[in-house]
């Protein structure tokens, strides 16, 4: 299983054990996690916006408004980091102090810079939509050249990188295990919900089968 | 219902129309969310990190190891960004420019500084874990003279602030109306799963009924 480089910049110094570096652990949280965190710094106020990502090999993606001031300053080779978070679980310890999460994180750190060759930026909107819901790809009208203009497209190296995990039940020191509390995890899923179809859907288009599959069992159960 | 100011640094310039910034509906959005990401900048690397919070009134308070790198920075009086980001769900469009996601987001631009006040301090552990879990104030053992010299807290007060909020059904253009293409919302929440006693919990310590009622329908019926 292939390494990221740890840096002085990446290297995780509080409780190093939760630290991975490796890349199949790193890719596998930025492929499931539908949302990152992008933070990067104008006239030295930092500022952290949520939105949609897609990892194709060593390089994520981000995309959105050429309008975008957001987009405007991080293109141009500004840095950056890109943190990716998923909750799993409330961690309820027998005492306040060693209450927690259970998570695991990605941190990229870098340098941002705007795509601009037109295959690639096909291939990334592509890569896109198919990160939000891979069915999606084959059906949706693909960008024309109007949206593709008003599109800008930006991209990190997944080099300075290191995940931070967080599994398993609480950690209470050793003389707090007698205490008569409760003590456990609440695990945390993002979980869909009933499809809704848009109100303006012509009639006689169905639910096509992978929406069906993301929903949730009562459901498919109430059909 | 009151607003907070909207400065040059909080006014949403990219679809305006998803801003909001009276305090009911940011102080509503930072009570759901279990995490925010704390955005600050060491030696010109902006960094972004996931961790927990509570707000008490108009103060937005973090708290963490008196050792991490980023509180102490944070409660120095940098300048911090931090954002909270509730994900509602997947907008399927007709058009894959126009897929989105449904989403509450808050922004809180401002220095951080670190709350030194030992009653404060209580206040503000007190605030977090009921923030985690209100079941558990009354329970846990409170933090012991060690554990709160080795906890520093941080606070942002609530002013220059925004939300971002997506709400509905897909927005296509006119024309794209007539393509035979599903269109529709897939709802996303954050869901508890069935809790998972601590191996360690002692016989004889029953799962609380807070923990029991944050538990999903199907463990209540495989009862």
């Amino acid at each position: 299983m292939s390494q990221y480089q740890v840096t002085q910049k990446t290297k995780i110094k509080r409780l190093p054990d939760r630290a991975e570096y490796d890349r199949e652990t790193i890719h596998g949280i930025l492929d499931e996690a539908l949302i990152c965190h992008v933070g990067f710094v104008v006239d030295d106020q930092p500022y952290v916006i949520p939105t949609i990502h897609a990892r194709v090999g060593d390089t994520l993606y981000l995309h959105g408004s050429a309008a975008s001031r957001m987009l405007w300053a991080l293109g141009k080779g500004a840095n950056a980091c890109v943190t990716v978070t998923l909750l799993d679980g409330l961690v309820l310890a027998r005492t306040a102090f060693h209450h927690s999460m259970n998570y695991r994180s990605v941190v990229i750190l870098g340098p941002l810079e705007e795509v601009v060759d037109p295959d690639v930026r096909n291939k990334v909107l592509d890569a896109i939509a198919k990160h939000i819901n891979p069915g999606r790809l084959a059906e949706a009208r693909r960008p024309n050249r109007k949206e593709l203009k008003a599109t800008i497209v930006v991209k990190i190296q997944i080099s300075e990188a290191s995940a931070k995990i967080r599994t398993g039940p609480p950690g209470d020191d050793d003389e707090d295990y007698d205490l008569p509390v409760w003590a456990g995890v609440i695990p945390l899923s993002l979980q869909p919900g009933k499809p809704i179809p848009d109100p303006l859907l012509k009639e006689g288009i169905d639910m096509p089968d992978y929406v069906i599959k993301y929903a949730p069992d009562d459901w498919h159960r109430s059909k």
